[in-house]
């Protein structure tokens, strides 16, 4: 499904540190000298970098069906232009969120129809699914304090608690329903032993 | 289905003279004292107008299905915050091109799906369908020829003639399945005789 590489996605509630991470999991391959791609959602093409700059502007009003289409749009591109190209070459792609962000900021979190979104972002992915999915879980009062401390909030984390509560049930539903493909972890654990377990799941799943 | 009000959009290729004939139908309407609104796709909303931007961005790559992604974002918004409340309010709305653009463009013309187009499409509009389309056919080579001379062609104008000429198949297509919703005109006739068509055309629609 995803040529001879590896597709490997971050989730989790914004402050819950995907990007610390991402950054050590990056180190890691580097140091093991397993060619590997960083990239991140929306963005991570040149149309998906604008595109994240509209969804990001809190001066915009964006209703959640356009929001949602925007994310897909963002993403179509980045499978068809960098995920799948580097899956095709053998390399690691490391994504910052992917699909299930959508699944959980739009339907569990917005409320749009899970059907719809299942059917849209098969369109938009071809069906690509990571290999590995690293849900970084924390309790949304921890990350919107976490969050606040880098700066003024964006859109996404100014929207309100329950909100996030009910983003946090939908990460963890998510990853009930295919516990192949997560991995939960507790985000409030020291960074060194959480990159120690998402490292042995990579490890694990790396072509020998 | 579009509430009390009536819902007119035109479409055709670049250069057909939609531009114009809207004016002469806003000022028809104006005179008429009918409480109307003009918009347009992509744009219409602060989002339309910031996807527009994207969208018609020559420096940008964006393959098919983010573009038709795009276009229904921009769409979703306009419908929701524009559109609809206009109708409820009673009033005409005329939007240069609507969905019927993205089945000629990203289905005739680039060869996505019809299925699928159509089916994010009901999710995007809620369904809402003009109660009138003004198709202004032309040929593609003369389309093109009037569109150059108004300056710096953009990235849709410059695709191949081929392009436009499934465009025109696609639009006639369409307009063949939903003869009472089209009115096809001729988009070489005078101006004035096309302006006298379609005020007929209206006010035949409009609620008495």
């Amino acid at each position: 499904m995803s040529g001879s590489g590896l597709f490997i996605s971050f989730e989790g509630p914004e402050g819950a540190g995907k990007s610390t991470q991402i950054g050590r999991l990056g180190a890691q391959l580097g140091h093991a000298g397993i060619p590997h791609v960083l990239t991140r959602e929306p963005g991570g093409t040149p149309l998906g970098m604008r595109v994240r700059e509209v969804l990001l502007d809190p001066a915009l009003t964006i209703d959640s069906l356009p929001e949602f289409l925007l994310y897909s749009a963002s993403r179509a591109q980045l499978v068809g232009n960098l995920i799948r190209p580097a899956l095709r070459r053998g390399d690691v792609v490391v994504c910052d969120r992917y699909a299930d962000s959508s699944m959980a900021y739009q339907g569990f979190g917005r409320g749009l129809d899970a059907g719809l979104l299942r059917q849209i972002t098969q369109a938009a992915t071809g069906g690509l699914t990571p290999n590995l999915t690293v849900l970084l879980d924390l309790d949304p009062a921890v990350g919107l304090q976490r969050a606040a401390r880098r700066g003024q909030p964006d859109r996404l984390e100014r929207a309100d608690l329950e909100f996030h509560q009910r983003l946090r049930q939908g990460f963890l539903t998510l990853a009930a329903q295919e516990p192949q493909r997560f991995l939960t972890l507790d985000a409030t654990r020291p960074e060194a032993e959480l990159a120690a377990r998402i490292w042995g799941a990579v490890q694990a799943r790396l072509p020998s």
